[in-house]
């Protein structure tokens, strides 16, 4: 659906008065953005001089990203798809008791599926993340610049899903779910974390 | 140009393994991303109560926020422009005396305009965080996820653009011009580490 549209149409769609496609659509397109970059940079990268092992790790390496592009793609229109489920939930109708509690399900599943997808979009980024510190390490010097900008929009799509979690989280009564989640989330978080401490910030380094 | 591209045609050529477009357009792309992200949370703010002033502060804000994403739209493609003419310059003759002299000058003026254009990517998306904070301030809650992403884009279109700043000066020999463009590169990293931290992390709150 968005991968169709223009670019010019998708800002215009997203800018809109219509709650979607919203943050959680652009965090799953910062990922893939990111991972289109590392694509790149590996395929920069091929050819040059290196250890012997360097052209069947870039291979690998652009296999996977390849792979976490298609994926994130597809999690563009995935994510608003969730929240137009939640919407539809609301609008059930509510008159009788059993009316009620049908309704009341189907939010309840509903938003497991808008904090479900959006952890999904997080842990790929994560992975996006993490081949970004490999483009940053071992890629072409001459792009240095483009594997920054992939790390920059990885844990932007890392951090821009897990808000869209926490978010859908608030309406959702399971608490088991709900902690869960939550501890996943949390997962994520410190993994990324990691991994800037390694990324470190070469940027302030090339600047002064 | 990209903006008339579908999204699915833009991924493609950024993982391509040509170098542009690159990590600077995506930058501007990310400020973009987080204006149009503005514009959507002013837009489904307008008509709450609020204080008296909010409606025109709502108005206020989009129409800010409308011109600097199509500013950072026209830079997706300004920046591979200007990418281009460095390209270009390098492969002016260089055979003769005074083709080496010519060829040198175009570079450098090449260069310099390819630093020049990624700071003000950065400047644009220095006025999109602003925003942003201002979206998560006063937006309306349910959109607060939106806002948060919108955060998130603006600081990877600073951080990211500054990335293209600083590997083009590499290659400028004008220290006084390096000089200020770090000077200004500098002050616009000070001036996001601020509005960071008055962000502080909403996200990590939730999620506790």
């Amino acid at each position: 659906m968005f991968m169709e549209m223009t670019m010019e149409e998708f800002l215009n769609e997203l800018a809109s008065d219509s709650p979607a496609p919203g943050g959680g659509s652009v965090s799953a397109l910062a990922g893939g953005l990111g991972a289109a970059l590392v694509a790149m940079v590996a395929r920069l990268t091929a050819g040059r001089k290196g250890p012997a092992d360097l052209e069947e790790k870039i291979e690998e390496n652009l296999q996977v990203t390849l792979r976490l592009r298609q994926n994130l793609q597809e999690d563009v229109d995935r994510d608003t798809a969730a929240y137009n489920e939640v919407v539809e939930a609301y609008r059930m109708p509510k008159k009788t008791a059993a009316e009620k509690e049908a309704r009341s399900r189907a939010i309840q599943e509903a938003l497991k599926g808008a904090t479900q997808l959006p952890l999904q979009v997080a842990q790929r980024s994560l992975e996006v993340l993490r081949l970004s510190l490999w483009a940053l390490e071992k890629g072409n010097p001459n792009t240095w610049s483009d594997a920054a900008v992939a790390a920059l929009m990885a844990q932007s799509g890392i951090e821009g899903a897990l808000a869209n979690v926490a978010i859908n989280l608030d309406g959702i009564k399971d608490n088991t779910f709900k902690e869960k989640m939550k501890a996943q989330a949390g997962e994520i978080r410190r993994e990324a974390q990691l991994l800037r401490e390694k990324i470190g910030d070469p940027l302030g380094e090339r600047l002064s």
